[in-house]
């Protein structure tokens, strides 16, 4: 007996038909953004077609911050270095007198973050690295379990985009296989995103710090080192999907100008390609940014969705729900 | 409808027995080292008992240099880079007085090996750098079509080990990942990995060159620079493992000192654990060569799996056949 792989249902009952046949993408309005999708899936899985693309070259990537998850008012995971700053602080009395931590302890984390980007590197290497893999990967299924938003003051884990998880499932069930490329630490997302996005460890990409293999006295262990691995945005999303995938994606969804670069590698790949940006336009439901916004900028990217027509998704007009606590 | 997972048959009719009930590694003799692989698969897909693992856990990690194909006389991506000089050569005049380079190009292989690795980095970076990932993998490509080896006269590909093939398949039918960690070039093996071994592009690990990413008037391109990323080998073995799957393998398959911590990395994970080298025991129908080689030498890893228990594989007396082509 031979190996069963991922089958397309629609190919399993001999049918030229996408999977879902009913509403694949029930929280989306029926506008051109859903449409583009359907029709980009249409023809990609209709056998015997030009456009035609077999199941092991159906790899769709999906940037995190912003395209799967919340990411105001910052980067969640820079909401957990923070938050993790204060809970290891009786560690390091040293941080008492040494900005950015000083700030950061007395609550002033505007103050904390006025050093730029080398404050936001201590804060973030402090946090992240001088432990083993073993040891963060449980830090961050500790804190994902249970911290809030200090906005909604929900679960992270629950400000995700309902309509991208229709999404993420839409495009497995046509035999597509989906990954994270993220500028988003590796290790900080594998914890949480296969039960949550359906997306397994191996098939997440993201910025990493390097690590040491050491062979300690109760066995083996991943050293995390606070320097730099890897970074994987902008012009490095082309690198890291070239290094962890190998192949060019068909499709990539992204929300910001660091996700640009991700676009234009995967439209210059031959045949049909599905490149789309997340607009946060809703101010409401969620946020509204794009041009000038310091987190999540979208500028080039739209100007540049706009002149190559790339789908570009409109959170208030194209969405029923945000959320999927809206669904409720 | 819903997407339809990698599914073990066995699971499929609700049966407990591994798949391939009749003999699922015919080219193996009934030795210890095929009972020792038969019992392990039976007893992590025997649902409902204490070895049982997900599905999802089952990840299996390949060497490919003298445990999937052969790697005598010297190893292929070497014989790779030697004939590449030979082919460009015209398009670098220098090389006529530039060592390792004029040696290579009089026919004296010997003379420029003898340079030692700062010799050998000097080919594999002019064979390997300077050119597209795209460029790279139609040099591959073409290459792997035609190349035969020195000794045996075959296709590179024909020289995989036929008990491995079967193994690599067993695997798979019982609902583990198969992922090829090696030393070699990672571009150097996706082009050819997903006919030969049935393992994707996105399932190879390896060492490479840093790439970047530049917009040139065709479009955007990702240019391979002369400079080391990463080296999948020795401790870089469990690193490489870590970056790109995130998860611990449950069962590993080396056949040198090179794989040594990629298999104590495996065993030191809680549950069941299969750890086996390839010994190459056989001169008549392959080569025997061990603690004394240059090329994929095992001496401290054939001590540890002796000590620990591990699974060695015993070429001459465990394998009914060596490569594909002896079946015809």
């Amino acid at each position: 007996m031979r190996r069963m792989s991922v089958v397309v249902p629609g190919v399993l009952f001999g049918l030229a038909l996408p999977a879902f046949a009913a509403d694949p993408l029930p929280s989306w309005n029926d506008t051109a953004a859903k449409k583009t999708i359907v029709a980009f899936v249409e023809q990609v899985t209709r056998e015997g077609t030009v456009g035609f693309v077999p199941v092991a070259e159906r790899i769709a990537t999906f940037d995190n911050d912003g395209t799967l998850w919340a990411e105001q008012p910052m980067y969640f995971q820079l909401l957990f270095a923070l938050e993790r700053v204060k809970t290891i602080a009786p560690q390091h009395p040293e941080w008492k007198d040494k900005e950015p931590f000083t700030s950061l302890l007395k609550g002033d984390v505007q103050g904390a973050l006025a050093g730029g980007e080398p404050a936001i590197g201590q804060i973030v290497m402090s946090t992240h690295a001088g432990m083993t893999t073993a040891e963060f990967d449980q830090i961050v299924k500790n804190w994902v379990a249970g911290a809030r938003h200090p906005v909604t003051k929900r679960l992270y884990t629950e400000m995700v985009y309902q309509p991208m998880l229709e999404l993420l499932a839409y495009l497995r069930a046509n035999g597509f296989k989906t990954f994270i490329v993220s500028g988003g630490g590796i290790e900080f997302m594998r914890p949480w995103t296969e039960k949550v996005y359906g997306i397994p460890p191996e098939q997440v990409v993201g910025s990493s710090v390097k690590t040491k293999f050491e062979l300690r006295a109760e066995g083996p262990v991943l050293l995390r080192l606070p320097e730099v691995g890897f970074i994987d945005d902008k012009a490095g999303k082309p690198v890291g999907i070239q290094q962890h995938i190998g192949r060019r994606p068909i499709a990539a969804f992204g929300n910001s100008d660091g996700d640009l670069q991700m676009l234009e590698w995967t439209a210059a790949g031959a045949g049909p390609r599905l490149c789309l940006f997340v607009h946060h336009t809703d101010a409401e439901r969620e946020f509204a940014y794009d041009r000038q916004s310091s987190v999540g900028r979208l500028d080039k990217g739209l100007d540049e969705a706009q002149a190559k027509g790339w789908t570009v998704v409109d959170m208030k007009n194209d969405w029923k729900v945000i959320y999927p606590f809206e669904k409720r």
